[in-house]
């Protein structure tokens, strides 16, 4: 078990935030009060911040105590849910902010904003959004305009003003930030800079920013997301982030070819792969906390225990599933970089596959949390009372399938994947490539008589077979008439969604298969595996049959779930999955938090 | 547009409602400060409410105000949806306690305890569930024991502490229990009580009580959801409500036919019937406040646009469906209760009847409040804060798919009811009946070759040959010798649920479509009843594809959604249906209110 326990601990623990840990645990013991400044701005802090954040502190050092005293390392798990959790407010600094110069910025900018920023001499966000404009980063109404060696940047109109990023609301002392950018009279299209928004010691707004936190929301509780609206504030030119796009002092611009630019966007993608992970976890979380506090009543025999049993088997499997996979995706984004570095031709299309697994990826794994801490909700007899922690979670998970990139959108960049694919090979000469090649295996065969030979071959049928259909309605529409848009986003949007998600299963499957295979195999993996894939097929059953890709016979090999386990083994192997998770608090029944509760059993 | 307008008020304006409001209303005009009591009582009462309190009397007091100043009558939906949102603490008051009284009690104890109601002379709460049993109503366990004309109350363990029932946390002062009942020893099964719990002026608790708030929860934050533990609580013999079950001065007990008995908690149904249009109603609520938010950004003409006019019109279009098809179930309860005083026959498949159609509904108007009101935050500019009203509608609508029957419990007596039919069926004598009756006109044939004739015939054939198909796989299992548990919990769950949420689909467009009939056809009515259609229809097109109910050719039917409107028709009737919802407060994007956001546009 403890094989197995590493296994993950090391794919969840990535060195960055290993470092970015033990440097703030390093900070906070020299000196717990160097922080006290963050609350101590007179402007703008709204009380429950203010307690929130000292709230934070307080449950951070008391955490860090605990921990030591119960695991003599610091790589236990523990430290990346909490940082995650109660440390949120750091997150987008270092996921965000930091990354986007590191991809955008030239190797001096990388190195100065870098130094300031390892410091902790400045706190960054990343500001793209705006009141009027999300998804859609070219209708951005923020400018820059270059004027004697530097740029005045605007907010011209209420729907410009930036709108919802992290950090901004109150602690960050800059922020990176996308503008329309004007150089001598020509627009040169969105463009990166870093932009001083506050004073680092005394946090007050400079001249001409207004910026604040956007107040209560559902979820992020304790995050500051806030607004920046900004009247001619006079940044350095240097301050544009100038990797791909250079600006001299005359005005003079040079572009890096189409391409460079991707590939610098690319590498940003860093974060969603990351995301993946946060969202995974946040999933096993949960399911955790509804796991220890049905255990108790878990032990009678009834119908409804065997259900919640099976569910939240479910749940572990999927995101450990997720997780994996994920590691595969990693492995992957390196190599994107290293043949970036090499100069290798294959680097375009290793790109646009860690976007396609990522977006796919993402978009699963935020749907998935969603589900999984709505279902812990119900399944814990306290989860929807905030003393369970759940609703907080749940809360948080909630807008993870609107920002970076809202789900739907995500997915429909899939879809026109698969339609690109159908296109090309509907021609008859061309072959399924990439994610979409083995669909090839299936081209020539009438699927109705087709017999399986795996779960692997299962899924990918019924994604094919899927996709086929839901490529060919889409077709269909447009051979009677109807407009792209109009069968696009009407006639079929549901629908080419439900086939990429399906597609997207699919291929975390794949995936999981991958790395388990390179990571030599393990039982329990390849059990983990196994049962994801059953559930899987189980939850698509009809429509596996009613595709004729297997009959009432075959999916008699489903019944293998239930072959995995005799007796008592299904609880055990659940109290094995919870373990690996490495609870930072093993709540049960017994020793939930009553006076939380206003609930004095004095029987 | 007027007379689609006062149809659906009139479906959603109940009586009872109305006359509720009136009399709020009344009292509160006459002495404002009356309800000021419930805020002063010394016990319990914690910050967070107290000024929740005050302010929704505040609010109701405004909201009234501009209300009469706006509109002459006092039939408006505003009072009905304030009613709900705001004085939400008095809900279960009218809506659980005391119909729970007039189905069980007696007439002398339905007087009695009405009288008392009526007068604002208590109010009481519905306790049924205890921390260890919820759906599972025989397990209770608290208890009632039978002596010198009394019964005495205890909750014995922690886990039989009533924990959820709203109104108990602060303002009932009595409350209808469920507790198993032990007369001269003999155990006499599961019984109800009126149960006094606090004095009604001072709001202290009696002897004995233990009760108070659960504390902070996800959504309903101004309802006082609270837990009770009772201690040899002596409550009088004619406190238990006889009207089935007497027992008499000397301990003799005497019980109704089980069917009488089946017949009074039939009755019951009545909340849930009711539940339905409150669900609808939160979702057409949050609807228009997106609507009303993202309407001046609908003008452009982009591809995100047309998907987001697409998917609000969805959901106006699904919720105007469910009201108006729960209407006709409403009618069917009224014939329930007439056939019952009538000693009809009937009234055993009557009840059946509405005891299916109310769960199905219920579960699928919850689930879809759900989606609506989280699609609402994502297409609404500001839809994920507070300010913006929907994550507070968001957090209540959420609980939704769990009180008052978990959806996929209730789904499951649906799949049931489905395999009693197909196992009935299968025997090769008997049709199938009732709300199944319709797949009779599908046994017969292929499949694979059928033609439809219209939406619902699509409708029909999709449920039919889902059901069936899932029907199969459950009965396959078991004949491949795997238990009831294992096929039903772990094998089949999550696609029978699949199959009873089709099935009901198809019913509430069925429903819809009697109603419309019954109440003479409206064009309006008939638009969305089509839309309606060609929405289920759309979202399970590769299904009913796969089973051959149609093909590609035919499923050029669904491009009548889009021939429906021409140009800006669709944001027309858009408007048409928001305007239909009788906004309590007509938001739009530019008088959003700043402040609230922290945001001062000084430009
Ligand atoms: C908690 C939270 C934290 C955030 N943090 C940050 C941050 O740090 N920095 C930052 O810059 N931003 C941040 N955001 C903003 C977030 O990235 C945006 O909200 C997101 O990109 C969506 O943009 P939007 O809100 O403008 O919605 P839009 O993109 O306008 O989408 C609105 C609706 O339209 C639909 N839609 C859009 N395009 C299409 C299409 N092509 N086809 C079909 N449907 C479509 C979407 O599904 C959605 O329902 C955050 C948001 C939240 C909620
Ligand atoms: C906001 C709110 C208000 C409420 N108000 C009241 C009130 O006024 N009065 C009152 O008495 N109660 C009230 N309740 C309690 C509510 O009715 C119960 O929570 C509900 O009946 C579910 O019971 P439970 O929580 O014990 O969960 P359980 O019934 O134990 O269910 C737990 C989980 O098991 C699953 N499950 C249960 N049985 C089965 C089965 N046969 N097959 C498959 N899965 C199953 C469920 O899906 C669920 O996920 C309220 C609850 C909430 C959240």
């Amino acid at each position: 078990m403890d094989q197995f326990k590493n296994y993950i601990y090391n794919i969840l623990l990535e060195p960055s935030i290993k470092s970015e840990l033990e440097y703030f645990v390093q900070e906070f013991e020299k000196n717990p009060t160097a922080y006290d400044f963050l609350v101590d701005n007179p402007q703008g802090v709204q009380e429950n911040y203010k307690e929130g954040y000292i709230g934070l502190s307080q449950r951070y050092a008391k955490a860090q105590q605990m921990l030591k005293k119960k695991f003599p390392g610091n790589t236990h798990l523990i430290q990346f849910q909490h940082q995650l959790y109660e440390l949120g407010t750091f997150y987008l600094n270092w996921q965000a902010f930091l990354p986007t110069i590191q991809m955008l910025g030239t190797p001096e900018q990388v190195k100065h904003w870098q130094d300031l920023t390892f410091n902790y001499q400045i706190r960054g966000a990343y500001a793209q959004t705006e009141v009027g404009h999300g998804s859609d980063v070219q209708g951005l109404q923020t400018t820059a305009v270059f004027e004697n060696n530097s740029f005045i940047i605007n907010t011209p109109k209420a729907s410009a003003f930036k709108f919802w990023p992290g950090q901004l609301g109150i602690f960050a002392t800059h922020s990176v930030l996308q503008a329309r950018t004007t150089v001598n009279g020509k627009d040169i299209g969105i463009q990166t800079f870093v932009v001083p928004i506050r004073e680092p010691k005394t946090l007050k707004a400079l001249e001409g920013v207004d910026v604040g936190d956007i107040g209560p929301k559902l979820g992020f509780l304790r995050a500051d997301n806030g607004y920046l609206g900004l009247k001619n504030v006079r940044i350095d030119r240097n301050n544009m982030l100038m990797r791909y796009t250079k600006v001299d002092e005359s005005g003079q611009v040079t572009t890096s070819s189409k391409n460079a630019i991707k590939y610098g966007y690319g590498s940003m993608l860093n974060l969603r792969v990351g995301l993946v992970n946060v969202f995974s976890i946040f999933g096993l979380f949960t399911n955790n906390l509804a796991y220890y506090q049905v255990k108790p009543l878990l032990k009678t025999q009834s119908i409804e225990n065997e259900a919640i049993i099976f569910r939240l088997l479910r749940s572990y499997v999927v995101q450990y599933a997720q997780i994996i996979a994920n590691a595969q995706v990693k492995e992957m984004f390196t190599r994107f970089q290293n043949q970036l570095k090499a100069n290798d031709k294959q680097v375009n299309e290793t790109l646009q596959l860690v976007h396609l697994y990522s977006s796919q990826m993402k978009s699963i794994a935020g749907w998935e949390a969603v589900k999984t801490s709505r279902e812990a909700m119900q399944i814990a007899p306290f989860g929807h009372l905030n003393a369970s922690d759940l609703t907080i979670i749940y809360a948080d998970n909630v807008p993870f399938v609107t920002y970076e990139g809202d789900n739907n959108v995500l997915m429909q960049q899939t879809a026109q994947y698969l339609l690109k694919q159908f296109g090309k090979v509907s021609g008859g000469n061309a072959q399924f490539t990439g994610m979409a090649s083995y669909f090839n295996k299936y081209t020539q065969e009438n699927n109705q008589k087709a017999s399986f030979q795996n779960l692997e071959e299962v899924l990918e049928r019924l994604s094919y077979s899927f996709c086929k259909k839901t490529v060919e309605n889409f077709q269909n529409n447009l051979i009677n008439g109807h407009s792209i848009q109009t069968s696009w986003n009407e006639l079929n949007q549901c629908e080419l969604i439900k086939a990429s998600v399906l597609f997207g299963y699919t291929n975390i499957y794949k995936q999981m298969g991958a790395q388990i295979k390179s990571s030599g195999y393990s039982l329990e993996l390849l059990k983990i595996h196994k049962l994801f894939g059953l559930f899987l097929i189980l939850e698509n059953r009809t429509t596996i049959i009613s595709f004729g890709i297997a009959d009432f016979k075959q999916v008699e090999i489903l019944a293998e779930i239930d072959q995995q386990f005799s007796g008592n083994n299904k609880l055990e192997f659940l109290d094995y999955l919870a373990n690996g998770v490495g609870m930072y608090r093993q709540r049960n029944f017994i020793n939930i938090d009553w006076d939380k509760l206003n609930l004095k059993a004095r029987l």
